[in-house]
């Protein structure tokens, strides 16, 4: 089942999932349109033919939803009967922490465990380094990063670009990096336009020809910043918001890679009798965190990022 | 010189005419930042060093400007004395028809010939089914607009993009026809919002899962026809703005052909004499019109696109 | 129908026949496998879900085939056989000449007319200016080079680059042309190796740090052409066989439109009651041949890219 | 400097150092051409113009050479004086254990201490996870892999892909897995041919439509395998040999991260006393190996790879 946000990824998680828990011996099936399928009872078989092309498609095959249905305990015992009338005793949830929450309220109800596989754009889930879409997202931006660059590029003028993420600033400031940014502006760090406007015009004076900002929706500094940009440098300046353009696109190898071992860490979690996990990326290596842990945590974007932001923040 | 919006497929026209002019045994020049450049007098020599790894960039190494004071008499006549002091005595501009209008004042000044290439993203320029940097444009939209598909289809949602064109509706209609759009507004095109809402709802009940809309940045209806999906069939809808995406990206083949058959067309017209043509794209075949052509002439879209462009308006 | 090899453009061609053909009030069905599918009775009505999210995959989601079946009598009677169980009357076939022939036959035998739609990345059906596939394939070919572009200009290198065409230069003298290489070989154009070495190394002494080859498959020239540069030039020389990568990749918008263009035609013209021709694209205008003056004609690769070629062969 | 086969993340690597190397008070010099450089003294500050721009861009700007000439003391005293001459103390060589050995031996004859940042697409050096260059090299693939797939799955047909890797098959599992193959060849795993076909051959039955191989170079069973899966499934089978259009394209934004955390880290150790330390990439933290220690280490592909590779060449 994929829940929440869509992320690139979740369709390499699907295949790999059916296909390693076949391996294992289970009878793999597939929840559609995500906690409004379970209610729905939405429910099919992972034959051959639903898992065919998929491995390279962005999105989510299965679709997802968001329901508040789930949070009445009626419609999660529909669910739970939906479940029973297939013999599923067990599930893997592709999403982010609503969605776990949600589920182990399930198993609080009716006991069917489940696995959690991490996958937001934001990569703000806590306990884990990754989550499944992040690397797409990022070369998404990349090449939109690239594309403006040119413009740019031609017209010695100052870009504002606008990431996703409403409270990490993740995206953001590793585009920042990767894209050689001047300014970077998220949630996470305080910034000083005063101090921004005198760097840049010092770099203009040394001979730089445009400028690339690069700010976190979770701010609400893209119009402002754009302005100021404009009216600090006298430069013609403009804001792209990039939108849904993020969160598309065929998985990069490292989402497929990393859809490959959660998915099988997942399996292999709930055969080895794990309950309300979430499978986790830490320090290089896949472990997996109790859905209390992550309740209780904060996610904190790595301090070795907030310092690379704060030199472009100020 | 390139002029005005930059687009893809400056680059190799800047390449393919340098190269041209010295196989016709002439001594090619490159003025830098468009007009101003030439008031300036930023002019090089086009030697193989400038002239080496461009064509499969994106933008004008050249940089482009827009400049007011190229209406004074005073600063073409520098200009003029700019270009006697090295010698040149024609002038290639890659741009749109504001400045061929700049050029052929100059002409009347000085008697400085010049033969345009008609390049925007638009492709508005009357006279000319083709201008530089449409096919690049139209699949940078391409790319965006799958990658939002990914996301229309894991949610059932409705989805908006807006996309360059301030008075032509080109880039859009051709956009919602490569892109199965479901709706299309342009400023050419009468719409019918209700009836657009009919048409959908029925779409819908067939089982169509997501929707599509392609709206042209002159019409001002993005955020409209995005709230009005939304209500009209109960779905999340969202609007992504494209932007300067669409200006970059590697120039596609399409645009290299046709700078290069451009960039010859100008230099051999005036080789034979012509004296202030834009070189043009009609039916099928390179050809020129002169200024006075174009300045008369209403740029208008092909009937069979405004024709299935209605389809969708309504 | 698709028949024959695959080529970028079949998808969207077979959603637009599909689409066009109910809004002029017919019954649409697909063919699967080409003329195997046919025989073996292989055939569905056009569901939307069967159309849905194909426009932007390339390859032939119907598939395709080559039988030798077909050539007998008693399979074609089958064939027919499985049209009139289906009430099928009309047949769109999108491939190339030889499943054109084949079913200028099965309309001699039977009466069922046809209207076929050019589809090939060789571009060499005589008639039209323009086969489905073609852009798409030279725009793959331009990544690959793009690519290798760096590792040539990294370390100062001759780089020779293969691209498919049997016996038609045009995918390799169009990629000459738009990705700036040094060396062109194609069937239709005497080449001079001692000539090319002279130039080259001319262009070596003036400055010029790597070289590149584009060599058609049907020259058989790929290997000799990267040795031979390697001694003339004293460079390390390497070879690359491009191979089924310049076949698919998502449709660019070029082959979309001209799929749109040509799958309106076929049925305009089935509908006017023309048999057995073939839409073309002649001097920027959709038209159509019929077999007949297809089998009779030869064709020949644009004279002005012919020259262009000689350039690069001597 | 960069040295030894290019790869993709030497550009960034080469900014985010001189940059880096500033904000530290220190005076960056660039080495042009490698080795080869050092040797004939092709060195220059690394000014800001020199780096603009890079960024993005596959390859080496710098150029790399190989230099059998540096194994000479005469050449190596040479490359000293130059260094010398410049107020050059400390080398960052970015390249393969090459010219990491080179550079020892340099240190050992005039103290010139250096700091190694690994960067080859085969990802075979010792005692680090990840060399620059791996990630884009395996989206290159992917993005091949997806085009041929295209084909296959139009005709049922089998495609072989021989990735580069001559004593390493890292590329190539990562790519059977990320691309969903069903076999794989490798020089570190034992396969067996009549196991495999057999097991092709249940899967043909089960429905499956296309084969995809994935063949590491190093092993040379490119044709072979090509010829036997032909033969044992009795399809149409194809090789494609992908070439240097693996080692060129855009650096991803991993290739890119990774080159900042290289490069200052590379940095930090040369300022904190470090010598002769090549940087690495252990359990997802940058750290340093000693010259000796990776000259005494033997690379191994982690074995969950190795696992997974059995799977499919069996």
């Amino acid at each position: 089942m994929t829940s929440g946000g869509d992320a690139a990824g979740m369709n390499p998680a699907i295949k790999y999932a059916a296909t390693y828990a076949k391996k294992c011996g289970l009878s793999p099936y597939l929840v559609e349109w995500g906690l409004r399928g379970l209610i729905e009872g939405w429910v099919r078989e992972a034959t051959p033919d639903r898992l065919a092309g998929i491995i390279h498609r962005g999105g989510t095959v299965l679709g997802s939803s968001r329901s508040k249905r789930f949070y009445e305990y009626e419609f999660r015992k529909q669910a739970f009967e939906n479940l029973q009338h297939h013999g599923i005793t067990k599930l893997i949830v592709i999403g982010g922490d609503g969605s776990f929450s949600a589920l182990n309220q399930f198993y609080a109800d009716f006991e069917v465990p489940f696995a959690g596989i991490p996958a937001t754009i934001d990569n703000d889930i806590p306990g884990t380094d990754y989550c499944l879409g992040v690397d797409t997202a990022l070369n998404m931006i990349r090449q939109s990063v690239d594309s403006i660059r040119d413009t740019a590029s031609s017209f010695s003028r100052a870009f504002v670009i606008e990431t996703m993420g409403r409270h990490c600033g993740y995206l953001a400031i590793t585009s920042a990096l990767a894209n050689g940014a001047d300014v970077c502006l998220v949630p996470e760090v305080a910034y000083d336009l005063d101090s921004i406007a005198e760097r840049l015009r010092m770099q203009k004076k040394q001979g730089q020809k445009y400028v690339l900002g690069i700010v976190a929706e979770g701010t609400g500094m893209g119009d402002t910043l754009t302005r100021w940009m404009g009216e600090a440098l006298g430069m013609d300046a403009r804001l792209t918001v990039l939108g849904h353009v993020q969160r598309g696109g065929s998985p990069t190898v490292y989402d497929r890679v990393m859809a490959h071992n959660f998915a099988t860490a997942a399996i292999d979690g709930l055969l080895a009798g794990e309950r309300n996990k979430v499978v986790t990326f830490k320090d290089g290596h896949i472990g997996s965190s109790s859905i209390s842990e992550i309740a209780a945590a904060k996610h904190l974007v790595n301090p070795s990022l907030v310092k690379l932001c704060e030199e472009l923040s100020n």
